[in-house]
């Protein structure tokens, strides 16, 4: 019971500061995208790839959240973006107060977008809120089709589902038509897309998607100052 | 302050109970094996190979962790062997309390192999000993050689590591060479395989080391019983 009513409090305390950074999100008109996924399903070649087809038009910033080191925080920077790393020494997923504490390293009013790469697990990531406007999680095709079904929570609470690595398809057995039928049973109104990551494939509607959302944000945002 | 007490808590709890359960096994001369990796590495379809290799000499039991479905539990059920399923509900890895629940459905007297297959996770599962003789974590080539340092504690902790999906080296980025460095330098004693469990290339040298294994254990228990 005590465990119980601690989590509970953990996730309460959580919220409150996940609010606050909405809140900040809002007032500068800022999309902010949390990117989730199973360790090794292609988060960060998936975002050095955004980065390349957003660059001319957005300024934008990198929270890179992992257990240890800053590899993944080095190859975003070689992209020409701000970029922090959190290092989570051994905590498995990122709390909103670990994103507010690098907030201020940020001219948040100087950016359209900040993309924020939860450690790599499908499992608690799920449970915490961060404050983003857009939770967005990864599956690789070599991963297979039954984890839609075996991790429900963080493919329930996903605004977009990306299939990355479908240059693996002829090579592995995954089941495209279970995949898009699991979704809709478990989340029948996210927005789905099938991408190569490493070889550039299928970008094109994932950017356009994103562009409509913050479209969205500055619009809303636009009504509310008039 | 509190939050680190509570988590050492956790963690002795589970120590106490753990060091329960192993002498459970020793007892019964009986060989426990921790399989652990992210979600789609192929433990699934690893264990389903391992059980083929092994089911005309050894008697088995798998004890099946997963969030949530009991689909890993029907496959391995549909080989022959005994299988329980424990469903975490939200609980990203297993606990030795959770293994010690559903010991007493095993005659263990009867047993030469328990594997237990843990949530799929590369962080949390490391930190919770089940009371298990040997940990095996599993790496798909898909993933990437960097998982090794970005995720250090699973792989230190482990007695074998298993690369699987080689059948997939000629499609992916991953650096072999680097593989075998890394895990060198962060647990030099550790065994590796190569394997494809899709394939079923690779097997003979990781059944030959678990035989090995359980060797050692019931030569020990001999000694002690004499």
């Amino acid at each position: 019971m005590k465990r119980v009513m601690l989590n509970k409090d953990v996730l309460h305390g959580n919220q409150v500061q996940a609010n606050h950074n909405r809140m900040l999100f809002v007032q500068h008109s800022l999309l902010t995208i949390n990117v989730m996924s199973s360790p090794g399903s292609g988060k960060t070649t998936f975002l050095e790839r955004t980065i390349q087809c957003l660059k001319a038009q957005w300024r934008m910033a990198v929270i890179e959240g992992d257990l240890a080191t800053s590899l993944d925080a080095e190859r975003i920077a070689s992209c020409g973006v701000e970029v922090i790393q959190i290092n989570t020494h051994g905590a498995c997923h990122l709390t909103s107060s670990m994103i507010s504490s690098v907030l201020p390293t940020f001219d948040l009013s100087e950016l359209d977008l900040v993309v924020i790469e939860n450690v790599g697990n499908l499992v608690c990531p799920a449970d915490f809120d961060l404050g983003e406007h857009l939770r967005v999680t990864l599956l690789s095709t070599p991963e297979g089709t039954d984890k839609i079904v075996k991790y429900p929570s963080v493919f329930q609470s996903s605004d977009a589902v990306i299939l990355n690595k479908v240059d693996l398809l002829p090579y592995v057995p995954f089941d495209l038509k279970q995949f898009h039928q699991s979704l809709k049973e478990i989340n029948p109104n996210v927005a789905t897309f099938l991408v190569s990551a490493l070889k550039g494939e299928g970008m094109d509607q994932w950017i356009h998607w994103l562009q409509n959302q913050q479209a969205k944000i500055k619009k809303a945002n636009g009504r509310e100052l008039t």
